[in-house]
């Protein structure tokens, strides 16, 4: 079976190209002619490199207006008693997006950013729960929760595949709609579980180093959150492919936010992701097209230890670190706002020359 | 000599109450009732109880505006060869930022921040450079640098205290302009090694400690400059008192900084400290009005190892992390977003109750 047979994702993860090492190396010759110390901007800098490095434009476009998507599904897992929400809880969660009450869209708003709902797998069923049918909730459900990972494969390799469409088919749509960053954001209850086994199956860490507290569970919670995590890792065959990892121990959720990664680098557009959820359809997104890469903004190092691991095992450097583990594009969204600092720097900052200084 | 005789400075620092408890309490309580797991917005979560406990008001004020002022001072410590950066060169930055076109005046403008240049002793004729009189400069020269505080006392005690006076009198003045969060900005050529001196004085910590390459000097230079600062340090009498460390071995912006921040504790409005210039007005501050400490962020991590003990000797977590050492206020002012995110979430996320989640 290969990718190509799976409709848009293939297609998007088929033109992801590099990006442009002369508008790279023109930023980066740049910063040192502007009125500071060289390199005493830091991280700003390779920021800044970044963006021009993706857009081919020295100096880069201010990366803005943001559009945040964040895919809600739910996990078979929680049987197992691996969180002590019940999962309707996603689904009270949508309507809360939908309301503008949570985080995320708080952040959003600060950020001029756009917030769009994707139910790619909510096990509650929307209607009954009362949530309005509004242009920010896109009903793209490919089945109602994945299965019990702890008992066999979260869903099969087509369901996987369809996830992965949602998100590409989401990041583009966010893109004509004239978004120019796009932020990864997830919600589900038991999802922390489904990413520590992606992220230990992709990176081969034990499941005690990629399994953490998620909401806040206690020790005995943990221990078995993590046994749960090591016996279903077992059963993917050591150099599984993508969507093998994603059907057998993945989610929904992070299926698409994979599908959303690719695409997002397919459209020349930084894709700044958030926390553990993320990471881990940022490794399944990376293993099956390390081009993504360069395309990507590591938004923040999440407080859960399987995001280090997936910071660590990619090479990415947080912009945030304020200890967040909220999950929804929190930390990512935060990280909007240097990101936009990092191309004014570039656009806006008089050169040695101009200002004459140091003459 | 006690402060009290030096004017505005020892009347703000006398109105330097404690925050509210009360409001504090509230916010404390309150974020466990917004729809997240409990601290799992982290320092977010500290930052607006903090905001609470200032503003007396839960949900707190979002702290907007922001004034940035950037205190300008020379150092006649340049005379030891501690900087390859000649002496002029803060005199072209205050044209510079005069002008719109520095690094403070990008980011400034991208977080809705005023920036003021405050000349509290600036060596090189601003006018034969040409700089014009504008509102945004404010000419409070003291003298026209410091002596090299490699021979002797940097300044008098009585030029220590007007400088102090001068920062004072500017966060008065931008709060009665409006603002609502003051951020300590800081330019002059030497002055990480006077904010050393200071650093090391005030905490104990030896000289190879605290002193760092600021605009990036060689090994040598480094070795030089650490000398440089034990020598003076040791000057200084334990147990000095802040006034008699500026005097011997500060400078005059860092004088004016520790001004800046006690007064603006005075006014009841967060102050963002930056990097090691500020570090070393805010252990000035903090030894003769410990008060100041409630009112304080620390706006980032500076890579000069000052920057980190002063941090430590306060027990503050600093807000951004992103490898920056340019001063001039930058990365106290990326500090601003996640500040008034950190309000934002108080004022304006969906409780548990509200949002019917979790029930």
């Amino acid at each position: 079976m290969t990718n190509n047979a799976f409709g848009s994702y293939a297609a998007r993860a088929a033109l992801v190209g590099p990006v442009d090492a002369a508008a790279e190396a023109s930023a980066r010759e740049h910063h040192d002619q502007l009125t500071k110390p060289r390199g005493s901007l830091g991280q700003l800098e390779a920021l800044g490199i970044q963006l021009a490095a993706i857009s081919g434009q020295d100096p880069p476009p201010v990366p803005a207006p943001g559009a945040v998507a964040v895919f809600a599904a739910d996990h078979g897992v929680v049987a197992e008693g691996v969180t002590p929400w019940p999962q309707v809880v996603t689904a009270q969660m949508v309507a809360n997006f939908v309301a503008g009450g949570a985080a995320i869209n708080v952040l959003a708003r600060q950020a001029g950013a756009t917030v769009t709902v994707v139910d790619v797998g909510v096990a509650t069923d929307l209607d009954a729960l009362g949530v309005p049918d509004v242009p920010a909730l896109l009903r793209r459900r490919i089945r109602a929760g994945t299965a019990n990972l702890a008992d066999g494969p979260a869903m099969s390799a087509e369901e996987a595949a369809a996830a992965r469409d949602v998100g590409a088919a989401v990041a583009g749509e966010l893109v004509a709609a004239g978004a120019r960053v796009l932020v990864t954001g997830d919600m589900g209850i038991g999802n922390t579980t489904a990413s520590a086994a992606v992220i230990a199956a992709i990176t081969g860490q034990p499941a005690h180093k990629v399994t953490g507290r998620g909401t806040g569970i206690d020790d005995a919670m943990l221990a078995l959150k993590t046994d749960v995590v090591a016996r279903a890792t077992e059963r993917v065959p050591v150099g599984a492919d993508a969507l093998t990892v994603l059907a057998e121990v993945g989610g929904l959720e992070i299926a698409a936010l994979a599908g959303f990664i690719v695409a997002g680098a397919s459209h020349r557009v930084p894709v700044v992701v958030d926390g553990v959820i993320a990471g881990a359809g940022l490794l399944a997104a990376h293993a099956d097209c390390p081009g993504v890469l360069p395309y990507v903004v590591a938004g923040h190092r999440s407080t859960e230890p399987g995001a280090t691991a997936v910071l660590d095992h990619l090479g990415l450097e947080p912009v945030i670190d304020l200890g967040l583990r909220l999950g929804e594009g929190s930390g990512a969204c935060l990280a909007l706002g240097p990101l936009e600092a990092a191309a004014r720097i570039l656009g806006e900052m008089a050169t040695f020359e101009s200002a004459g200084v140091g003459e």
